[in-house]
This record gives structure tokens, sequence and C-alpha cells, in this order.
């Protein structure tokens, strides 16, 4: 390809996903990819081409927030109390899903994406392998059970954040069910007490 | 309105609603509300006569189920262990859940529907009203923090579901989320572990 030719399909791009990311805002993981393709002025073709799939649409906006969120878990890694930096980095998932519309959608589990080679679950894999040493050194510590997986972790957020996002402060209702799953509803099976 | 009018107004209901539960059973809360009508033969405006809005389908669809669910509760009140009741009643909301596509959209949160004084969050409301004594009781028992809510439970276990929904086994990864946040991700923080 030309370098002019790249350069516009770069800038190409780029227009998209800047619409994408406005629409995402405020449309969250629901947004249309007609709607995009007519405010960037572009065919239904060429986006699709760009993003096949609402999801792969849903991770390009993500990108940056789920960096950020990798680089988080990398810093806490191997520093201070394993529990309370696990507890720090999935508050952190919390508040920047809360912050961002479309990011739970983008990380969570889709069996088509799943099975999809090319354009798989890439920040739900990313997400997992950034904190997994986390997950692995509280459970090293005896503050987290051993089967307990950084999937099932990132999943439970997922459902709060969907469960919660339509209430009039979902920050509060999530990070309190966060919470509360955190110390559990009902931790300790009270003996003889029938 | 004459008894045939009133007949046929009642056949009619029944008919989109029975095309409904078709829909619901098939796309979850995406159902279309223009294919329900299509499907029953009907204009867009006969159904949205009978059903408003989305949310008003999904609980007329999940009805029986939500019914059977308050039964439930009640059978389950004051009978044995009151930590046993109260999870095997919200594990049965769980099971429901799972296996109805569109129940946990009709016992989400949704502002709209909160703010809605005739067709209000109705399902919500009775499943609260139904699981409130098992929580309360348990509460009492100390098996469950005082601060928490049936609201605060049910969804939880709504996030859960739709977290889960697209996963190979659903039943078997929303129960196991719900365990966790029985059990706590990390229940007790440790002292002195730094």
């Amino acid at each position: 390809m030309p370098d002019q030719q790249r350069a516009d399909a770069r800038r190409n791009y780029a227009r998209i996903l800047e619409v994408a990311a406005d629409e995402v805002a405020v449309h969250g993981a629901a947004a249309s990819l007609e709607q995009i393709a007519r405010t960037a002025g572009v065919g239904s073709a060429t986006v699709r081409r760009h993003f096949p799939t609402r999801r792969v649409l849903l991770e390009a906006v993500s990108k940056s927030r789920i960096e950020a969120l990798c680089d988080r878990a990398h810093d806490l890694t191997g520093k201070g109390d394993s529990r309370d930096a696990l507890l720090e980095w999935l508050q952190a998932v919390v508040d920047y899903s809360v912050s961002s519309r479309g990011l739970a959608a983008a990380l969570g589990y889709d069996s088509e994406v799943a099975a999809d080679p090319i354009h798989g679950n890439s920040c739900a894999a990313a997400m997992e392998d950034a904190g997994n040493p986390l997950l692995q050194r509280a459970v090293q510590d005896g503050a987290v059970a051993a089967d307990v997986t950084i999937a099932e972790l990132i999943t439970l957020i997922v459902g709060i954040i969907l469960a919660t996002e339509n209430y009039p402060d979902p920050e509060a209702e999530a990070t309190r069910l966060f919470q509360l799953a955190i110390a559990g509803i009902s931790p300790i099976a009270r003996e003889g007490s029938r």
C-alpha cells in the first residue's frame, strides 16, 4: 500500500474510533455500528472492516483503560500486603468499569469471541494475565481460597457493573456489592443452630 | 365493554403474551416488540398498548416464575435453620433466573421503571417482600450482617446471571459465583501479615 493510502487508512480508523468512543460513552454496549458509520461519514462496510463485531469495537474503545489497569496490576505486584494489593486492584477494576460504559461488556465472557482465533477475547486475557500474580500471592498467603480464579473475580465484577449501571448512583452501588462479595454474604456456617 | 369485545381482548392479550414468551426464551431481554407484533399478527400499537415498555413485557412473561419464587419464600419462612432457608431461596432465584431468559432483566433495577407509579417495578417489589422475612431471620441469628438488604442480594444475583449467560455452562458458572459471594472472596482481614 502506498504511503498516502496508508496514511488515509490510519486517519480513517482514528476518526471512526473517536466517533465510536463518543457513541459508547452514551449508549454503552448498545452502541450502534450504523450510527457510528453515519456520524463518521463513512459506509457501514468500512466500519465493519475495522470492527467486524460490536465486541471488537468495545475492546478498541476500552483499550487504553485496559492497558492502564494492566499497568496498575504490574505496579502492585509483589508490593505490600498481598490481600490489600489484590483488593486495591479489583476495586480499580470496579472504578474504571463504572466510569467507562462498555468496558464491562468488553471484559465479559462471550462464547463467539472466545472461539474466534483472530479477534478473540484479548482484553479479558490481558487483564487475567496482569491480575493473576496478585491473586496467586494472596492465595499463597491464605487470604483467598486456592480454587478461586482471576477470571471468576473479573466475571463477578462485570456482573456487578451490569446490574448496577441504571442505579441513581452506580459507583456507590457497585462498590457496596463488591465489598459484600469480598466480605461474604454469610461466610461462616454456624454449627448446631438448628 | 360488551362481553364479546372483552373476550376478544383477553384472547388477543393471551396470544401476544404466548408469542412474547417464545421470543424472550430465544432472545432474552433483547426480545423485539416489533417481531412479537409480526408473529402475533397484530399491529405494533396493539403490542405497545398491552406492554408500553420492554420491561413491562419481561415482567408479564416472568410473572408465573416470580410468583413461584414468592411462594417458595413463604414456604421457607420460619422453618428450619434461618441461614439454610435464606441460602436455599437465593439459590432458587439463581436457578430460576438461569433457566428463564429475561427473568434477571425483569428483576434488575431500572430508574425509569422505579419512577413509574403505574408500571413500577412490581416484580422486584414482590420478590423483596417475599424474601425479606428470610433475610431478617438470618440477620437476627447473626448469620448475615445487619446492614445487608434483600434488594442488594437480588441485584447481586441479577449481575451474576447477566455476566454468565454466555458461558458454555451458565448454571454451573452462576452457581459457582453465587457460592463465592456467599463465602466471601476474602472474608477475613489478616492481622500483622505485612
